[in-house]
């Protein structure tokens, strides 16, 4: 008997036939011996009917209100799928992120995770009830109804499997697991078997949607295994875990592609102490999440200072760079939105030097021009032309050897969004 | 200053643009100098669709499941409204049944409130704020999310009020307030300036439906003033309250009627000890409400037991009557749909010897037949033919005075829901 718990996205609690079939999934792993939770988020478009109901109310809601307002769109999904397995002639039980003690810091709208009190779900489990929890939402320490933001109800499926000690956190999507790349730009991806933590945190990182990025983190930092998998079939899917001698530790898990971002320069800044300071000081006061930077050596004394955002963060991020010119006298500043930015993942990279050589060669050979470069430990990223990457990706998932025997056969036509 | 609870319903919050209103009316109120409570239903049809949603899941959904299912309604409502204050420049804060202290007995469906902890509210009063309660819900001890079923709304406002040692529970609706008589039938019909909480009780229980009889009742026990007065305009509706030396102590205060019951007869029953103890256990047994009761005398050793019951619960009414048949071996049992009840309430009533008598000799004078009778000590009622109803209540309400000088002007057009 091992304890299970698993996770469904908005698209698989979309209709009433949908709830059925979660509902009827769920019974069989109970059936088959399992204590099962199922986190759950809310229906299809359910969140963005409430949002567009809070727009034409207030342009500019409290968070607080919009958290009170969102939550009960999990809220409706929970009762409905516990509805549900009863309908089946199961017992099941449904608790809200408040009820079943997720407690969260006080920033609504994308509050933390700070504690989940699994004695309430392991209750309900000893009961013998399948225990329905609500995703991306909890409560403060003082009862306030916060919301996780984006990727929260993953986040809630891994926190949930480590406040109850589960064996397994199995989260369900459109696709059958990790890739080597994007399968809709690579048609040879493959699926991965299993991967480490870290690689799997810079996967997420630098593109690959399949898995949200905070869910890994919780999950590397209380130990939970993750198993991303299909819930179109019953096919194993990618295991996510503690890399250990028994995993392959491929020098490359992965080619990962991010055309999120846009390239910012401030031209012609004087080259004296304490000027990128001020760059990313400004920035950092406008809430402009930075990515890459790149500072050119100096000519003449002026130098350009480039860097990558999010394009959600554009309007603001051009507005910091108009404080920005006038007050370091800079020349003027330029943004590039037709850029994207290809990543090179793996753990075995730390000990096989010449990778970053021979992807800088493959892309060469491919006429992919570099426009910037930065590296972790196990990753290494380059900014190049949006145009051009599906090439540089292609190239480089062959160059290193990633490329499947059985091409196309396997690829799955999804894009790794919740379902 | 006072401190002031108001009670909109679902029809006054079912629009963006009417949930606005509400914030205006609510700000007006505060902009004045009191401290203001707002207690919301969900929006118009809202409630429906999530019933409509559960019964295309589950043919018999657990009651604690609709109770989570159904409390987002009301959620989304305070969320909102909200919302809206903060979008006219005023602060306010939203709050669940559960969070704000709302403790109920643990019957899903139909809790009764067993306690309001107006701690939350006053502190949020203290900073200034427009505080919104949501109606309809709240939890048990152990965090259950309950609700209170029909007319929860109006009794969480009461509840609230008596939370807040409040001044004032004023109850929106789509009439003026309450009234001699329906309006739709009695174009003459006076709205009352007051009403006592017995007269009220009586009244609401016979057929009024301008208030929910168990907000009346909490009200009374809790020594809660009701305002209950139209959403449409600012004139001063009906105060209910404990009867004293001001308030005109009127003899009658109005004539009700009510067509939502139906007569069960069990004939040629034997008239022996036990025979009306058994029929109605049986009758409780099958959770059948059970109204009025008259049993004729004996004739040849049986006897007729006539009762009047909601037509809601008559197909269990004909299946524990059979059951009672057969059990004491009576000759049948018959059904009348087609009755109407009226009642004629006023505390004035105890000290007025022949108030009955008039209303028998009116009713015979409108050629109106009498079947069954029952008494309170405030209240007359009879059970006639349901097609003489119009006629039976106009004569009534012209034979004792009750008829305004200014007919038809003074009219609501409204029906007495909430609004």
């Amino acid at each position: 008997m091992a304890r299970i718990v698993q996770k469904y996205g908005g698209t698989s609690v979309g209709t009433p036939d949908r709830i059925r079939a979660v509902a009827r999934r769920l019974i069989a792993r109970k059936r088959a011996g399992d204590d099962v939770v199922a986190v759950v988020s809310a229906m299809g478009h359910v969140t963005d009917e409430l949002v567009e109901l809070a727009s034409a109310i207030c342009s500019d809601p409290p968070d607080r209100e919009m958290d009170m307002l969102l939550s009960t769109g999990e809220q409706v999904s929970i009762a409905l799928l516990a509805m549900a397995i009863h309908a089946e002639g199961h017992d099941a039980i449904s608790f809200t992120g408040p009820q079943v003690g997720i407690v969260t810091d006080p920033v609504h709208g994308k509050a933390k995770i700070q504690e989940v009190r699994g004695d309430r779900i392991l209750e309900a489990l000893a009961e013998g009830k399948i225990v329905i929890v609500a995703g991306f939402q909890g409560a403060t320490e003082d009862g306030q109804i916060t919301t996780l933001g984006r990727g929260g109800s993953d986040t809630t499926a891994v926190a949930v499997a480590a406040g109850t000690h589960a064996d397994v956190c199995e989260i369900y999507t459109d696709v059958d697991g990790v890739f080597t790349a994007d399968p809709r730009i690579v048609p040879a991806a493959r699926k991965l078997d299993s991967i480490g933590y870290e690689a799997m945190l810079e996967m997420a990182a630098s593109g690959a949607g399949v898995l949200q990025l905070r869910s890994v983190e919780f999950a590397r930092n209380h130990g939970v295994v993750i198993h991303c998998r299909s819930s179109f079939n019953d096919s194993p899917g990618t295991i996510v875990k503690e890399a250990d001698s028994t995993m392959e530790q491929a020098i490359i898990s992965g080619v990962t592609h991010d055309t999120s971002e846009a390239k910012v320069t401030i031209r012609d800044v004087p080259d004296r102490p304490g000027v990128a300071a001020l760059v990313f000081t400004c920035m950092a006061d406008a809430n402009v999440n930075v990515d890459m930077i790149i500072q050119n050596v100096s000519e003449d004394g002026t130098t350009d200072i480039s860097f990558t955002s999010p394009k959600t963060d554009l309007v603001r991020a051009k507005r910091a760079a108009e404080e920005v010119v006038a007050e370091l006298e800079a020349r003027t500043y330029s943004v590039d939105e037709s850029i994207a930015k290809i990543s090179l993942v793996g753990a075995g990279m730390k000990t096989h030097p010449g990778v970053a050589a021979q992807m800088f060669r493959t892309l060469a050979d491919a006429g992919v021009n570099i426009d910037l470069i930065s590296t972790s430990s196990i990753r290494i990223s380059c900014v190049i032309e949006g145009d051009k990457v599906g090439t540089a990706v292609r190239a480089l998932h062959t160059s290193f050897g990633l490329d499947s025997d059985a091409v196309i056969a396997e690829v799955s036509p999804g894009c790794g969004e919740e379902v």
